[in-house]
């Protein structure tokens, strides 16, 4: 991969001069999966949900060691972190350049999901420290809130504030299961700031992220630069036929809701496995389904659907909702069913800024780290970012894709590799 | 239809002879109906479940009701009652003649399914009292404790114990969904007795039910005269795919259980078309199934379903489970799913007595009423019964099939037809 444009300092001298602590941050990711630790047969898990006991221990050690590495710690309303480096020879009135991830995880997660973005920032200015370099611009070093969305459902929910797509007090207003609000779960763990964390302000946002899929270490690859993050569709589906006595009612005379069903199932299938034929990045899934009245021994006369249609193209995942509906039609003609789609989220696809896609394929250059192009499809914090400021991504490989479980896992050495293509990048954007 | 053998009494004289009161039939059934009334925008519902004090209602006065006709009354240990009428003239220590259903309901059931049978069995004495008719053999009034399984979960449950096929203290240690036995349930409402209530020593057991199909409706007939009734067969089925991610994992890697799921689902479809092409009675159904995780954003991992397959021939239940196998067997080839069928039950088919059948068709004769021949494809009491005494079951129409609901209906003219073709049959067999 070639690198150009970064003058007199040969690539050499950069490593040399910027060296990640493998232990340092395995000891930061290590630490911080002490909280919420949960036994495992395999792999080791963890479960840290907002505001519990568990976040105040991870982000009390987060702050403190920003605080540690002399940045100045900002809380905002709904409790996301920014850290501060602005040494001196930096223009403390430029625009920073921010880089971070989060710290939450989901019920029985994994130790890497969020943390190693977080702390690879964190080492990533320290690295710099060490190194003696001096930014032209602040370095802002950030963890978001609730990004799993795992206590109060809506996930990258502290950046969703931040970028501006949801105000403060809706978020705040939202209740976990036991009725808490967000507010009083900030509150209760020092959390609930009155800072200003605004990605407007910023020059560019990068994120460290573990892939959560295979690609990285089916390539063989060091790091993944993220072109776009994907789009996601959701539908609810509804097929109604009539439910009808599973006994005295012959077959030819039912309206069966499930194997209307079953066969809508099949062609959400077939239309994404033909899409994706042309564009890896298509994928199509119904996750999750309902049976009424779900007994033994009644004709199913109701099932509904979430349908999650996801690609890094508009066009593609409108391509993918008309297949669907084609599907409902023919159901209706051939089968007797009612059918009905809404089509109730988009999240449109989020392109990462050509900047941004630069920087880390020259930094992957300047520290020797093989890297390949790729889509992101999940959502991350940076599409709620990449209105407000140039965004890129970067992936770490993960052992199996395993995620969202303890059998998460990616190797130090890759763990570090990542993080010092991030400080690279950052390096690079800012100055 | 032709009859034969009834000797000097011509089957003009004979319905004279015997005259059902529709009057006296409606009354007991609407008064029986107000136990539990429900309020429904369209039809006529109850609520009468085993054990409240709805049901304590509706067996008092139906204790009541068999006393004023002059029946000794018995309630055995698990609630199941029968009244006897033993006139002058008969030989009471011959084998009674029985029949009769079941009083209790499924929540929001209809008004008929059950206290048609029941309340038409009494109303057959009355009309033999009236008409001055000496069975050979006393006759009994049976109402059947726990019909429809709504409050302990296992249906035709007081006949199970009476034909010999549970014990007595298995089914009153069963517990609602309150965790009260129904022991508890019988002895509050004063139903718990200790008189014996036994089929084997019946000569005949005869039910009218409503038939919950549209068979009589479409064919212009008063009545059913079941030949069998159907067996059914439960499994549960088990289909193991790999929960991932629904947006890293690309189409072509995912074992989706929920896909495969579909497809066994249209399989279990096709198999029963083909095989009630040729024999209406068979049926199957995949009334019952579970996703796991069911969450909109990850592959399911898991799919369960309960099937139900139904036929009055045992082999062609046989190859509907062997259909099922070899599409199981097929999606392990071609999915990648791990599949299980647990065959975990099967009521075989019963046939009716080729006696009590012959006394059905004629009695249907006498009476002028027209009578087609069918297979019940709900389970009965009757059901339990038929390995302790000869057994038949007769149908009377529902409009539009409804069952289990409000909309359930029964027009009282036809009650009191199919009433006395069951008074007509059960003289026949006391003879």
């Amino acid at each position: 991969m070639a690198h150009h444009g970064r003058g007199f300092i040969t690539p050499a001298a950069q490593r040399r001069g910027m060296d990640i602590s493998q232990e340092r941050l395995r000891e930061d990711i290590e630490a911080n999966a002490a909280f919420g630790a949960v036994d495992a047969a395999e792999g080791r898990g963890r479960t840290l949900l907002t505001g519990s006991d568990t976040d105040r221990q991870a982000r009390e050690r987060f702050v403190d060691r920003l605080g540690d590495a002399g940045l100045d710690v900002r809380v905002d309303a709904v409790g996301n972190v920014a850290g501060r480096w602005a040494p001196p020879g930096c223009d403390p009135d430029a625009a920073p350049v921010a880089f971070g991830s989060h710290l939450d995880s989901v019920p029985r997660g994994g130790i890497f999901d969020g943390p190693l973005g977080t702390y690879a920032a964190l080492e990533g200015v320290r690295a710099m420290q060490d190194a003696g370099v001096t930014p032209d611009r602040p370095i802002e070093v950030v963890s978001f809130t609730e990004e799993e969305g795992a206590r109060f459902g809506i996930g990258t929910l502290g950046s969703s504030v931040a970028g501006g797509h949801r105000d403060a007090a809706d978020a705040l207003a939202l209740t976990d299961d036991e009725g808490v609000t967000l507010r009083e779960r900030l509150d209760a763990i020092g959390f609930h700031g009155d800072d200003e964390i605004d990605p407007e302000t910023w020059d560019a946002w990068v994120e460290l992220h573990i892939e959560q899929g295979t690609r990285l270490t089916e390539a063989g690859a060091d790091v993944g630069v993220v072109e776009a993050i994907t789009g996601i569709t959701n539908c609810e589906v509804e097929i109604a036929g009539e439910a009808d006595h599973a006994g005295s009612t012959p077959m030819y005379e039912r309206t069966d809701a499930l194997t209307a069903g079953a066969e809508f199932v099949l062609d959400v299938e077939r239309a994404a496995e033909e899409v994706a034929a042309g564009r890896e990045s298509a994928v199509a899934t119904v996750g999750q389904g309902t049976i009424e009245p779900n007994a033994r021994n009644i004709v199913p006369g109701t099932v509904r659907y979430q349908l999650d249609l996801r690609d890094t193209d508009t066009g593609t995942m409108d391509r993918l909702v008309d297949r669907c509906r084609s599907s409902l039609a023919r159901l209706e003609r051939t089968e007797g069913v009612d059918t009905d789609l809404d089509r109730y989220r988009t999240s449109p696809p989020t392109p990462m800024a050509d900047r941004c896609l630069g920087a880390a394929d020259d930094a992957a250059a300047v520290r020797d780290a093989d890297a390949i192009r790729l889509h992101s499809a999940a959502v991350h914090d940076t599409a709620n970012l990449a209105g407000a400021t140039d965004v890129g991504l970067l992936f770490a490989p993960s052992v199996d894709g395993a995620s969202h479980s303890p059998r998460e896992w990616t190797d130090w050495d890759d763990c570090a590799t990542a993080a010092g293509v991030l400080a690279e990048t950052v390096r690079a954007l800012a100055r």
